[in-house]
């Protein structure tokens, strides 16, 4: 094992006893519960996986969990297999076409997005689901397929105690002003750069 | 539903025409298959979530999952409950002994790191574990608990074919410089700083 003298070890001590009082005044002045709003943006990788770990956390606690996607399209996912063991825990529906460079309609993709943000709001309603992921939302946002007041809107709106995670790239500032919590995913090195293509288990 | 009109529809096409030529010739540059070395750092949320939803994609594949704790102990996550439904397709190890400012107690926090290290090892060589996940490892290499150019020159030394990822605030640049994949995650906007506490759920 790596040697540590006395003297580092009672220094560390002092300073971590110092770090505690720090942290437990601090926690001490969070007091509120409420659902929140999450939004994972950015250019990086992790956005629609850290929504799914999250889901998989309330899983942990026997809540239900819906999930819309809003670009995806019925193909089959890891995740969408993996969610499969928690039975009727996980509402799911794959609500895109997919990509628009794939349709290359855009009347197809607004009434994709359309009827994905009917599910949304279905989902959002529904007392039994404690956090809904809204996958690829800003994507729709983005393009002007959906209102985006009207979405803000019934996000404010929704339900106490529930949480619900938007993920896609370029959050509307609208949408970020509203939310509680929002992650900018940064690609500091990207695989794909290197040559390294999409891969089971890691992209989808 | 939205209108649009044919001229615009027919832009639309024209654009996505484009853009879809440009998107099959850049993914048909991209022909590596490998395991990657996947660092999720920054003072964000979802460093550890993302790496969840990733273990959660590979076990939609029916791959064997393997998980390192380096700073939580053993006490009750939602993500631990969760994971139990998937038997032993994943093999969990909490190897911490709590935030350093708890335990106040450096020989205690390194011995906790290397036994931790020494699981991770110990899955990285087990043939049937497709991704392990090394939860916090860059707080044990922050603090100086393991020696990095060890850890480092084991993590390049991996199995073909194995990823893993690393989690944690303040990667260290010799451990970003071996990585394939590498997402800082920012804080935009974070509810603890209006009073939030954490939630059930959602923090754990």
């Amino acid at each position: 094992m790596k040697a540590i003298d006395d003297a580092q070890a009672e220094r560390h001590k002092a300073k971590m006893t110092k770090r505690k009082a720090v942290q437990d005044a601090e926690v001490a002045t969070k007091t509120v519960e409420k659902g929140l709003l999450i939004i994972n943006t950015g250019p990086g990788k992790g956005k629609t996986t850290a929504a799914f770990g999250l889901a998989l956390r309330m899983l942990g606690y026997g809540r239900r969990v819906g999930i819309v996607q809003f670009v995806k399209g019925a193909w089959h996912t890891g995740e969408r297999a993996a969610f499969a063991a928690f039975g009727d825990k996980v509402v799911w529906h794959s609500m895109g076409e997919g990509f628009t460079w794939e349709t290359q309609d855009l009347r197809r993709d607004v009434a994709a997005a359309e009827a994905a943000w009917a599910k949304a709001r279905e989902l959002m309603a529904d007392p039994t689901i404690g956090l809904v992921v809204l996958d690829e939302l800003n994507i729709a946002l983005r393009y002007d397929y959906l209102d985006l007041d009207a979405v803000v809107a019934a996000l404010k709106a929704r339900r106490g105690g529930l949480h619900v995670v938007v993920t896609g790239r370029n959050a509307k500032p609208a949408l970020v002003e509203a939310a509680d919590l929002v992650t900018e995913m940064g690609a500091t090195k990207h695989h794909f750069a290197a040559g390294v293509k999409a891969q089971q288990g890691i992209e989808f």
